[in-house]
């Protein structure tokens, strides 16, 4: 069968662990299936390349960034490749050029429009391995676009959909898909199953075992997905259209720390002042999380939104310099919230949910500053430091470790 | 006017360096210049790679080691681009991909053989400073290629010519082309001009100031060159076609130390050996020196010759894979050797030169393994221990220091 795996940077950070991975490869290879694999760039590769170019330039390009960026993957694609060859398998490794991804104009942030099957079934026929740089496309002016955080399981994703694989390995330093982290929750329980929907919530909210963008892509082209540990030979967690084995209320609690909360005070109380907010934002390719509107003072509403704490600096210098337009009072930030999820398909149904969360956080003496709710999840904005004692008391509240249905 | 400049690796080494260069070409755009300026990957960054490699796999394949190699030079662009927007110009990066420099298919060794001059034109008339990566093309696979060492001189003079530029400066560590290695020989005298022929047997011969491939293209395309330092503001070498302000029999003295003898010994007597041992070295894309063959025992015939240092394993590996269709006795290396050679014009006519050569290395106590002439240059292989001593005691014998004419 045509297998694609995926392996993240901490699977290929060094001489050793590329090895693993290209045993692991060359096993499956062996097993007679057609090889197509993404990777990520090794360890920390990408972070010494931002702090590189942050010692240059602060304000980088976003263009000039995915130009930097975009050599990480490409060095990870080349190593395993030799290592491959090293261990007497055909291989060879292609960047996003050489396959064709092409993509939105986006740098930084892009998303895969197609992908071309030319070259990785012409190598696939000759029988090599193919290796390919995750996280990196090309848009219409020829230049290198990056998928944004994460972005290497879209590609596998997107790659196994063009290529109509039959399964897609998304291999990672966790054995699977879990009710919470397990570093935080102790007697956090791997699922054997998850859905689409509940995996690209729980995905969204910060559980980073799966980049949501890749589970989108996956239920649009009923892609098969697998999530497993690449340094065991444990089974994983299926993600899948139809998941009835799992009847839980909630499937899983996350957390994001990746959350800075804006405030705009003081808006006067017109028609379109809040488009005006938000198209400023989406003119500078902000993606807005949780928003609330609030009533202030004299006839003002006061807004407030989540954004990731690496647009925070770029978004309130926009909205500063615009402070005027917008008609604002005040505009202020606070980057120490976190946001704390649940996620579960029978969420809506149940009204108790809800309270039952905001149970367990008022006997944890967890402060909300912000809720916001779906059809399946419910986010809390918390304070930072409160975060595990949050998820504990969350994931006990539900007792989502023993996989009983509780009672609302 | 059109001024293509390139940067060395030590020049754009760390954040400091790169804002040096990034100053120097924003003070020529300033002066109304179209700016195209080729980069070499910072420092040591080419070797951290290649280490990277030999860890993982010591036979990597050439074309898996272009396409980690290449990453370098992207890194130094996105850089640099970086740097001069955070200056205020307008700046775009481009790799070979997107510039369009199609070569042969030879990886880590190959020919540029055009250059498309659509995506560079489009960016000048945005007056966007143009930083292009050297080193690199691609090949009719649409699979990455590099020039071999040095190779960001060649894509400089191959782009200045392409573009038709007015000029072409290749920047580097030392402020010019000298009489021999400043770093050896104390004395050595920076000449104000040179003619492309001397220049191309200096460089070959192991003066590590400009690729030898450059100043070929240079010649064929009549590119107008100025080697100078990027440190200071001194004036540096012109190389170009006609030459008559120095005229000196003896140019310049060079030494290349990688250098590595390969002896064929006991080759029977027949005709086509010499060829079946040097089309096999052809097809392994191997580049030899100087070739020395004589008359061996028992009608057989000795063959030595010099590959560079990095292809020595990989040649010593297809010879004795082969060694039978040679028929050849013995085979034996020796890498511990080095070349010294003179160059200049006016030497075919004067058959004194040599023999004040080998004068001087009589003088110095050096031992002569191997000899090679042409019209304009004599080598010679000494051991690799004899290089400065050699060096100095020739540049003093053609009293190079001076700038006098040497009688002969």
């Amino acid at each position: 069968m045509l297998l694609v795996q995926k392996y993240g940077g901490s699977s290929v950070a060094n001489a050793e662990r590329i090895f693993n991975v290209a045993g692991r490869i060359a096993e499956s290879y062996d097993k007679g299936n057609d090889m197509v694999v993404i990777l990520s760039a090794q360890g920390d590769t990408t972070d010494d390349l931002v702090a590189k170019a942050a010692e240059i330039n602060p304000n980088a390009s976003k263009r000039e960034m995915d130009m930097l960026l975009s050599t990480g993957e490409q060095q990870s694609v080349a190593l395993m490749a030799m290592a491959l060859n090293k261990l007497g398998y055909r291989a060879i490794s292609l960047n996003a050029m050489q396959v064709g991804i092409d993509t939105t104009s986006a740098y930084s942030n892009a998303k895969i429009k197609t992908i071309s099957r030319g070259r990785i079934e012409q190598e696939l026929e000759r029988k090599n391995i193919v290796i390919i740089t995750g996280f990196q496309g090309v848009n219409k002016f020829e230049d290198i676009t990056t998928l944004g955080r994460g972005g290497s399981d879209t590609s596998a994703v997107a790659i196994a959909a063009a290529l109509g694989a039959d399964l897609c390995e998304i291999y990672t330093d966790v054995a699977g898909v879990y009710t919470a982290d397990p570093r935080v929750v102790k007697d956090a329980r791997k699922l054997d199953e998850i859905s689409y929907t509940e995996m690209t919530e729980l995905a969204s909210l910060g559980a980073k075992v799966l980049h949501t963008r890749s589970v989108e892509v996956a239920q649009k082209y009923n892609v098969k997905l697998v999530v497993r540990s690449s340094l065991t030979k444990e089974e994983g967690t299926v993600v899948k259209g139809d998941c009835n084995v799992e009847k839980m209320l909630v499937s899983g609690v996350a957390s994001d720390k990746d959350i800075a909360r804006i405030s705009i005070e003081g808006i006067s109380d017109e028609p379109g002042k809040a488009f005006e907010v938000f198209s400023l934002l989406d003119k500078n390719n902000v993606s807005v999380d949780i928003i609330i509107q609030s009533i202030g003072r004299d006839r003002t509403n006061d807004i407030s939104f989540t954004v990731s704490k690496d647009e925070l600096n770029h978004v309130m210098k926009a909205l500063e310099e615009n402070k005027e337009t917008i008609g604002a009072k005040q505009i202020s930030f606070d980057d120490s919230m976190a946001k704390v999820s649940i996620v579960g398909a029978g969420m809506a149904t149940h009204p108790g949910v809800a309270s039952l969360m905001f149970e367990a956080l008022y006997d944890a003496d967890v402060n909300i500053a912000m809720i916001s709710t779906s059809e399946i999840k419910i986010s809390v904005l918390i304070n930072e430091k409160d975060v595990d004692n949050a998820l504990i008391a969350i994931h006990d509240k539900f007792n989502l470790a023993t996989q009983s249905l509780r009672k609302s």
